[in-house]
């Protein structure tokens, strides 16, 4: 396993052949992330319960002690060691349960794990970027049915990070603002693409969103991370995310698949803060209930997305849908 | 429809609501691109029999004469028109060929449609870059299964592509190189991600390559467009591009699904012609027979692509296939 640096764009990438043979949608009887009473002998978590478990992927991208290296690099294609970390985050002891399907104080114990995992990769001198997710359902290209998140610590800060903190750098030199503190008034005052909001945390469709049910949620103050968030506004930002993946199982009436991320301040020094607004990322890919956005040619060849769905009718029929899990008691 | 700025990484994207209703996988009686008399009355091709045919896309992402945009921007989110062009090229009157199927001369008959087809938009003053593509297969979102490609003129260049020239022009400002001119050589004398080569167009998959079967057809001299090749240089591009087919589809023993894209100059200038080096990148989504390599967490939210496959290893499963393919007579 290594990261390769590609001479065409000047991104790292990482490879690493042992996640070929990774476990791949196993039987629920033989689920590695169940207990182990119910697991057989393959269980990766050896308690018979347990609410919130975290813990190295077997099969991981990043490791704190990588091995060298399975190529020599050259000044025109450099090659280091796959360092950083790789951990799994099993938040349910129920092999059937959604993130949706979580109480709001469960939740909010699981944004406090997010937060204690950040705080410890963060103070690891090669890691330089912490993004904790969730690939949710097989679509989205999740191997594991078993409800559970991810967290990569980057060794650099990945090319889709670095390119929006440097935008936003720009921003704040020709704005005087933060973008997403701007966005975030913005979106208030027009509301069409308001999702929800309680004071205290914001969810919106973004105005040139990426997915056409894509979500952003983020504190209405300018928090780098969730270490500035105080004990309410976790509660908050758990019950805004509620909120939004609530309104994902009813807009089409089955479980939406997604990734879901937080993105969070860099690790590596104070350069970053005063442009890094933390914010989670929901992107499913449906763009209506039979349908999916597929990644393509403009995308994947020119990185220029293309959309079906304005955001401002994806928002209303988001709303709709919380108002509909509400008054059928699925809230 | 309309062109939407993201606040949040300063690209521009592209809404087209009526797309949404677009014809979705006819079944083969109603196909708009067969011959007028196989079709009924739905088809978009008025005759009975065509070789390659270009035309307007009946749901276009970008058009020459855009309506208003359906949203007011503001300083912070502006709005644009959908200016461009976006153009279907339909290769084949036959409704089940696959582009490996061609032979070689028609292969080249369709390089120098492209090449018209770039001559006549790069004309436009509204146009600032040309993509030719084609979704191969329903996993990267066709919704015809008529074979043929499409054009996108952009009026501006897009994001990953000025990522991509922007980088190249750091590298000719330290190295003196043009990137790929480099890289061709380089792989020419490492071999080992070699996947095809005539003496003047290079196949190989990237040492870095974003999806494990990759690969990526060049030029060897610096051809900022096919513009820029003669006769038997664009021969030979058919020549190589139809190795690379007919390897991908003897890999698994089925069509393999692939986006396949052409990169030229951008049509805004000449600033950009030194670090624009002509070439079809070609990205399937398998990473074996049955699995496919999906954009998930790390790539869709942090751009940071994960590969289970060495570039070495598919490069020389590339190879193997092709002597295969040669060797049961499907060459």
């Amino acid at each position: 396993m290594e990261r390769r640096y590609d001479a065409f764009s000047g991104e790292w990438r990482s490879f690493a052949e042992a996640r070929q043979d990774r476990t791949f949608l196993p039987s629920s009887s033989e689920c590695p992330l169940c207990p182990s009473d119910e697991n057989g002998d393959g269980g990766e978590i050896p308690r018979t319960s347990f609410d919130i478990v975290t813990f190295d992927n077997r099969f991981p991208t990043f490791t704190a002690s990588p091995p060298a290296p399975s190529i020599v690099g050259t000044d025109l294609t450099p090659v280091a060691p796959a360092i950083g970390a790789a951990e799994v985050v099993v938040w349910s002891a129920d092999h059937n349960v959604t993130l949706a399907d979580l109480p709001v104080e469960r939740l909010a114990r699981l944004v406090d794990v997010w937060a204690e995992r950040y705080a410890d990769l963060a103070a690891r001198a090669e890691v330089a970027y912490v993004l904790t997710f969730e690939n949710h359902g097989t679509i989205v290209g999740a191997t594991l049915s078993h409800p559970h998140g991810q967290i990569y610590a980057y060794p650099e800060v990945p090319p889709r990070v670095r390119a929006e903190l440097l935008h936003a750098r720009d921003v704040l030199a020709t704005r005087g603002t933060c973008v997403r503190c701007e966005t975030g008034t913005f979106e208030l005052r027009e509301g069409a693409r308001l999702v929800a909001d309680d004071g205290t945390t914001t969810a919106f469709v973004p105005f040139a969103a990426r997915f056409p049910y894509e979500v952003q949620i983020q504190p209405r103050r300018h928090a780098t991370s969730l270490l500035d968030l105080a004990d309410g506004e976790r509660m908050s930002l758990a019950s805004v995310l509620h909120d939004v993946l609530v309104a994902y199982n009813a807009l089409f009436d089955f479980p939406l698949p997604y990734v879901l991320a937080l993105h969070q301040a860099p690790t590596v020094g104070p350069d970053w803060l005063r442009v890094s607004h933390a914010h989670i990322e929901l992107t499913p890919l449906h763009r209506d209930a039979a349908k999916l956005k597929y990644l393509a040619g403009s995308e994947i060849a020119a990185g220029a997305f293309v959309s079906d769905v304005a955001p401002e009718r994806s928002a209303g029929a988001l709303r709709a849908a919380k108002e509909r899990a509400i008054s059928t008691g699925r809230y």
